[in-house]
This record gives structure tokens, C-alpha cells and sequence, in this order.
């Protein structure tokens, strides 16, 4: 019991999710049993150590990479931030970045407009898939890096991952291709061989494992510099004593999460229906995004409501959701709406459902039902208050 | 059990600890129950940045510190960079730093005179203190950064961080103060406020919590950048998702430190003694560091034995030792005897002892015993094989 209600139905797994009791075993058991030091001398450690590369092995298989492209990091963002920054060589030239990029990358990308590279924003289309043609037309011989994410974590779109980066080669085959998977891996399959771009970023608290870890892909080759300087760990790339538990737990959660990968997806679709279903009392509503949507994001919009009392309506019901990028919530005005040109009337009124496989039915019954209901009284309540 | 030994005595604190099981439980709880974004819009999510906040203060209270002062970062070797890059705002100048610094430390610095700064290293005394003398002639109007560390983690010398704070001080108002307190949070007393520093650094993994989290004090009114961009976390200087676990627990490990630190300090004493007892039976061996040093750490060194092969006998007996700094065991040979000017015959043998709370008495006289026989056997096999 947390705050004092009984149950929670959790639906916001985009924001971050509860640690699998699997991983949690290994987290607690490099914690307190085989908490030896990566780095230190004994054979204690350099067991420890295989126990890192063994981990890495596993991820590298399950996302189609060889070990050695894949670089243990603190979380999602410290991996975007070390792609863009390790992956510039050139002084100057053009970033390209799609205009509803986590904070992660699209705050990272206004930082290095200070440093003097021209920043070219991506249009997105109104259910925020990459308008694919205009980011091309972005791409010319002075772009040093294109940036887009591949699952939106407001609204869900996924994009083409390996088509776009290889329309991008096309026009500049030295432009550098960092996509952000945070909200992907786990969730669709993903081959990052297959994909043929250079970087690719995602974090282990989205998929069931620990909060401080997550992990950079670093296509063999490509010319990298670390930002992180110390003993030498992550071949040099990304120094510090390793998070040993975090990083096999990580292994583990992806795991966990590909033998899930297809029941999920059929099972997260039936949980659209049912919502979609029970929101046909409401008026006034859309889904933002309905075709190469992610199974995991629901995204809506209410018009004339504000999202943020409806989420704290539902909270009573220990229903949580969200209102968007939980990594945003300290800027006061989404770039979501502007950036999908949503209507006025529906600016504030995005809630984001996003699922998990703990997600049971008889929880989405109660979001779907709890929902309508919120949706039609707050309304009531607005029009009597007016 | 582990790799098929029952019972393990841990010597090598100084790499990394067990975590406290108390730390645990916060860790298990923030992951399976409290596992809320804190940056998210539910209730939940704001209880748990209420957690964070009042860890914080906690941390704060214990060492001086506050609130607002105090970073969460993902390690020591995180902190340190950060301290680094984000402490220098002038383009050129000199920057300080003593020769047995740790390698998050050593390296950085290393970075930065590819970078056009120019690195001034402080000599230090045979015991591993820093030569103050030495480092205060290096400081000049030029001077941006001085780096020095609390508590070597090679010798267990102790600087006295507030004299060498106020002398460079005196030289070079405007030079930033930095210090490594890996090796000094948890075990000796550290009062921030008093020593009057700038930049402060610890980790949670060498006190018994988590591997994957650290701090850095950033003293109030220091002009200071961030260096990774996002959410907006930690007040803007280090966005990414918190580790909540990792930092409530923090929060408890610092605290049970504390309420063990006298008793600590007498205890790790009385072990010393009886190793050293244990020791009058065995030739040519010395104590790097017995004046102004950290109680947790014995720094041997054996004439003509080549500590390593120490190090694996002692293993077959459960016992865990150090051979040094585990983060700079990638690297062939330590800056550690060159700087202290230690003997040839020495040069190889440095064993480092390092303990935490959880040792026993028992396990301190086996480990005496051992390390008795095993260097003399050591070497009457070496005499052997001549």
C-alpha cells in the first residue's frame, strides 16, 4: 500500500515501469553476493566481469549487434547525450532532429546550436510519425548527424527506421544516424544490423529492469569519442565501476521482454479495443495516433479538458496514467501539440495509456470505465461552473 | 557460495562494498513498489520526488552541505568529470592535480591538455599525503582548477582538504577547489561547509550502497555547467531519469556511516594491530602510509614478491584483498610506486587491505595469518625456483 490506496493499476510504463522480480533477484544478488569489482584483480572479479560480457552477449544477440558495439551507460539519457556528442567530429555543419525528439536529444541538439552548428527541425505529421520527405530535404553535405526517435513516446508513431536511414545515406552517406529506441526495445522487434544506422539508445527502466542503466549501440566503425574519462571501462568508451546488477538485470529484462514481444502486441491491441470501445459514450475525442503505432501507447485527446485534472481524478481510483513525456513535465507547454498542429481545443486535454505485460483485463476494464465516467463529469462539472 | 567457496573475507572495501541490507531493502522497494517517474504528474510520482528531496536534505545534514548544493550523478567517476568540465569556464590557463589522483581524475585532466590547458602535477610524499608545498608553488594567477584527492585510495593518506582548500585560496581566489572524497564519505568525518572547497565528490557503491549512483557537491554561488541535457533533473546540471533507489539508499548508507564512524575508527585500528603483530614474523615488508591515514586502509608493500600472485593465494582461503586502485587495474603498470618514490623491490608488491563494518576479528586474524604464511612460502618457493 503507497499513499494509502490498496491497489494500483498502472498505465503510464512509458514513464517508467516496476523492476521484474526476476531482475530484481540478480539486481539484489550482485548487490549483496557477487558484489566484487569489475576491475579489481581477484578471481571473484573477473568472474563478475564475464558475467558483464555474457550479458552484453545476450542483448547484442536479441537486438542484432555484436558485443562490441554495445556500451553500458547510467540510462536513456546520458546514452543520447554521449551519441551526439562522441559520434562529432566536425567543428561545424548541420544537425538534423525531428521537432518532437525526447528532451534528451532535442535540448541536447539547442545546445550545440551555442556551439555553432545550424540546427535543422524535422516536421512531424499530425500523429507524430517523421515527415520522412522533409527531413530529407533537410539532409545536405554539411549534415554531420540526424537524429529521430523510433517509437514517439507521446504518441506512439513508429517510424521506419531502416528506410529512412538508408534515404539518408542516399543523399550523405558520411551523415551519422542516432536513433532514440527508448520506448522501442522491448516493445517491437528490433535488429540493429538490419536497421543499418550508427548509433541507437535505450534504457533499462522502460522495460522492467533498473532505473541507472541503459545502453548505447555504436555501430563497429564508426568514429567515436568517449565523453566520459576514468579507468577505462566500456573499452574506454564510458568509464566508471560498472552497474553490474543494472546491467544483467538489463539483459534479462530484454529477455523477458522478446519471449512477451508477439503475445504483448495481441494483447495490448485487445486493450485499445476495449478503451476505444468504452469511450464511445464520450464525445469530442481522438486517438492521436492509430496506424504504425506502437501496441504499448495510447494516445488521446479530450477536448475542452485538461488532462491533468483527469489524471488526478483517476488517481483515485489508483489508476495511473500520463499526460505525456514524463521527462518534459518540468517545461509547462508540451512541443507536442504545436509540432502535430493539434487543435486549440484538444492542446490540453492529451492523456497518454501505456501498457505493460503486468496490465491485467479486469485493470483495463476499470481505466476504460473509470475514464468515461471522469471524462463526462468533468464536462458536467465545467458547464455548470461556467 | 561462490565459485565454490563457502565463506568469503572481504579485504577490498576499497573497490567496492556488499550493499547494506537495509540500503537493499530501499533499493527493492523503489523498484518494485515506489517505482514511479518522479518527473511524471501523478501524486506518486510526486511522493517519490518528495523521497529524493529529503534524501538529499539528509545527506546534506550529515556532511555539511546544502540541499541545493548536492548532485546525484551516476558514480564517482561521473562526479569527478563533471566537476571538471563543469567547473572551467576559461579557455586556456593551468589546471593542478596531485600524481596519484584517482584515474577518473588523472585521465580527465589528461583530456584536457589535448585541450589546450596546461596540467601541473603536485608531487607527493612517500606516504601518498600531497606535497602542499609543491602544489601551492604551481598555483599562480593563471590557475583555474586544483584536484586533489581526500583520501588516497592506494595509501590511505588523508589531506587536510580545509589548510590546502585555504592556501590555494590565498594564492589564487578564483581558482576552483576539487576534491575527491571517494575514499573519505562514510569513513572519516567531512564536513563540506567547513572546508570551505568548491567541488566535492563520493560514491555510493564504496559505503554500501548501490553501485550506479554518486554525488557531487557543487558549493552554492559556483559558476557551473551542466554537461548532460534532458529532463532538467538535478536542477538542470544532470538530466536523466533518477535512480530513486539508488539514492534514497545513498541517503541510509551515509547515515549508517555515520553512526558507526568513531566505533569504525577504533575497530579498523585494532585490526591494523593485528596484522602488523601477525606480520613481525615476516622480513622486509612496510606500511606505506601509519601517520594522518584513513582507518580503513592498510597499504603493504613486500619486498620481492610480486603482490598479484599474493593476491590469488590468499583467494584460496575466501580472502579478498586489493593490489591497488581497481579502476586503473587496466592499466599495466601503477603511477602509484613511481610516485611515491617507493623502492625496486618494492615496486611490485603493494597489497592494499581495505575494511568495512561487516569484518570480524576472526576473519582479520585468518587474513593475518594467511598473509603471514603465504609470503613466506611466497618466497621460500621463489628461493626454490632460482
Amino acid at each position: 500500500m503507497f499513499m494509502g490506496i490498496k491497489s494500483i493499476h498502472y498505465f503510464d510504463n512509458c514513464a517508467t515501469t516496476k523492476v521484474d522480480s526476476e531482475v530484481m533477484d540478480i539486481i539484489a544478488d550482485y548487490a549483496t553476493e557477487k558484489y566484487f569489482n569489475p576491475s579489481a584483480r581477484s578471481s571473484f572479479s573477473l568472474e563478475v566481469a564475464n558475467d558483464i560480457a555474457y550479458a552484453r552477449s545476450k542483448i547484442g544477440k536479441l537486438l542484432g549487434a555484436q558485443d562490441k558495439e554495445l556500451v553500458f551507460t547510467s540510462g536513456g539519457t546520458e546514452a543520447d547525450n554521449l551519441a551526439i556528442f562522441g559520434s562529432l567530429r566536425a567543428k561545424k555543419g548541420n544537425i538534423i532532429a525531428s521537432a518532437i525528439e525526447h528532451s534528451a536529444v532535442y535540448n541536447t541538439v539547442q545546445i550545440l546550436a551555442e556551439r555553432g552548428y545550424e540546427i535543422r527541425m524535422a516536421n512531424v505529421f499530425a500523429d507524430g510519425h517523421i515527415d520522412v520527405e522533409d527531413l530529407l530535404s533537410k539532409v545536405d553535405g554539411e549534415t554531420r548527424l540526424v537524429c529521430f526517435m523510433h517509437i514517439s513516446n507521446e504518441t506512439g508513431a513508429v517510424n521506419d527506421v531502416r528506410t529512412i536511414n538508408s534515404l539518408v545515406k542516399q543523399k550523405n552517406p558520411k551523415a551519422v544516424t542516432f536513433v532514440d529506441g527508448v520506448q522501442a526495445v522491448g516493445k517491437i522487434p528490433v535488429n540493429l544490423k538490419y536497421f543499418g544506422i550508427d548509433l541507437y539508445s535505450f534504457a533499462g527502466h522502460k522495460i522492467h529492469a533498473s532505473k541507472g542503466i541503459g545502453c548505447l549501440y555504436v555501430k563497429s566503425g564508426l568514429h567515436f569519442a568517449s565523453t566520459v574519462f576514468g579507468g577505462g571501462q566500456e573499452r574506454g568508451i564510458r568509464s566508471g565501476t560498472e552497474f553490474v546488477g543494472g546491467i544483467v538485470g538489463l539483459a534479462k529484462a530484454v529477455e523477458l521482454a522478446h519471449q512477451n514481444l508477439q503475445k504483448n502486441r495481441d494483447v495490448f491491441c485487445a486493450y485499445k479495443k476495449v478503451i476505444r470501445e468504452q469511450l464511445k459514450q464520450v464525445t469530442d475525442w481522438q486517438e492521436n495516433c492509430t496506424v504504425e503505432v506502437s501496441p504499448a501507447i495510447m494516445s488521446l485527446a479530450f477536448a475542452d479538458i485538461k488532462a491533468e485534472v483527469l489524471l488526478h481524478m483517476l488517481e483515485k481510483y489508483g489508476i495511473i496514467v500520463g499526460t505525456g513525456s514524463a521527462c518534459s513535465s518540468k517545461n509547462k507547454y508540451s512541443r507536442l501539440s504545436k509540432a502535430i498542429g493539434l487543435a486549440d481545443k484538444y492542446a490540453e486535454g492529451i492523456l497518454r495509456i501505456s501498457f505493460s505485460r503486468f496490465n491485467t483485463l479486469d485493470e483495463v476494464d476499470l481505466l476504460a470505465n473509470k475514464l468515461a465516467d471522469c471524462v463526462i463529469e468533468l464536462r458536467r462539472t465545467m458547464l455548470g461552473t461556467r
